[in-house]
């Protein structure tokens, strides 16, 4: 018994180590080829394995990259939450910066339009993204708002799921379209801007 | 001289016979098959020309089909603004409900994502949608900001662009991810939670 689940366990570390090896390799790859020429192929070769023990696992190969990025999740503790110093604009705008930079690093980039591109494609996917990675980051955006309103710096009545396309959607827009610069600047006048609204303040 | 003229105004007719053809057939075909199984070859037999003949004018299959979203954009005149009744909210939730509508008409979901697509993924093709199909968009939606602000119903210090972005950006996006559903009541939200701020007003 013992010798048997040593064998299963050794087996186990074995997928777990073919597992991260598979979704690095997709990770990297898609960084230097580009989406479009990303396959099933090319991440097999470069992780070591055969293609099939992908095709295991995975029907696409929008579904590997999509695991690459919950992977990169889990190195970060679960516990995240958005800062909270009591100055909301403050955190806000600390917090976008933060999301401007990571949409401005040269290692997401094409990994992150690649996702993006099989989430506009792939409802079965969007539908993934939206539970196990898009819902919880915005659940931690809510939360931070929620705190805000119960303090009385958001309206009793805002919506917090329009609240955090608000915030945020402007800096994915501009990211995905290329439509301008996309600074901390822009992250700031984002947050002022929906914060205040677009109506005089009397 | 004439007949030379006539041969030459012949072949202009001829010409632009096989452009609106081969524009057609690309944004048919990417409705029928998808973006990824679209290809210069399918739309050249669709539109019944040769596939040299596109690619004479247009470098990939992403410019054929921005340049077929610019011809549906040639049959509307050229004076184009948005509607300006003196009620701004209700003049933004109009033209917001109209943009959902548009979204969700199948005849154009495809044939916009695959755009999109492009646009993410080609820098080149992305600055042309900036300058010829989105940059004319904007500046009409700015205009109409703009009289607003004139008119004392918007922030004086407002920076239009932003303003642009804080509006139209969070249905794209919903669009974009399939993050929700996007409802007219959506858009009447979008517009409400815009104009008057996540702050209370007092």
């Amino acid at each position: 018994m013992t010798t048997l689940r040593k064998a299963s366990s050794n087996a186990a570390r074995r997928s777990e180590a073919s597992r991260q090896a598979i979704l690095t390799a997709a990770f990297d790859l898609v960084n230097e080829v580009g989406y479009a020429k990303l396959s099933i192929e090319g991440i097999a070769a470069r992780a070591g394995v055969g293609k099939q023990t992908i095709y295991r696992w995975w029907p696409s190969k929008g579904m590997v990259l999509f695991d690459a990025f919950l992977m990169l999740g889990e190195g970060s503790d679960g516990e995240a939450v958005l800062p909270d110093t009591g100055d909301l604009e403050a955190d806000l705008k600390a917090v976008l910066r933060a999301t401007v930079a990571e949409l401005n690093d040269p290692r997401y980039d094409e990994p992150m339009r690649a996702l993006n591109t099989e989430i506009m494609h792939d409802p079965a996917l969007a539908a993934a993204y939206a539970e196990r990675l898009d819902g919880p980051m915005k659940e931690l955006k809510r939360q931070r708002l929620r705190d805000a309103q119960r303090a009385g710096q958001l309206a009793d009545d805002l919506d917090l799921d329009v609240a955090v396309e608000m915030l945020w959607g402007p800096l994915l827009n501009r990211w995905l379209q290329r439509g301008g610069p996309l600074t901390s600047e822009y992250a700031d006048a984002v947050v002022e801007t929906a914060l205040n609204g677009l109506r005089p303040r009397r």
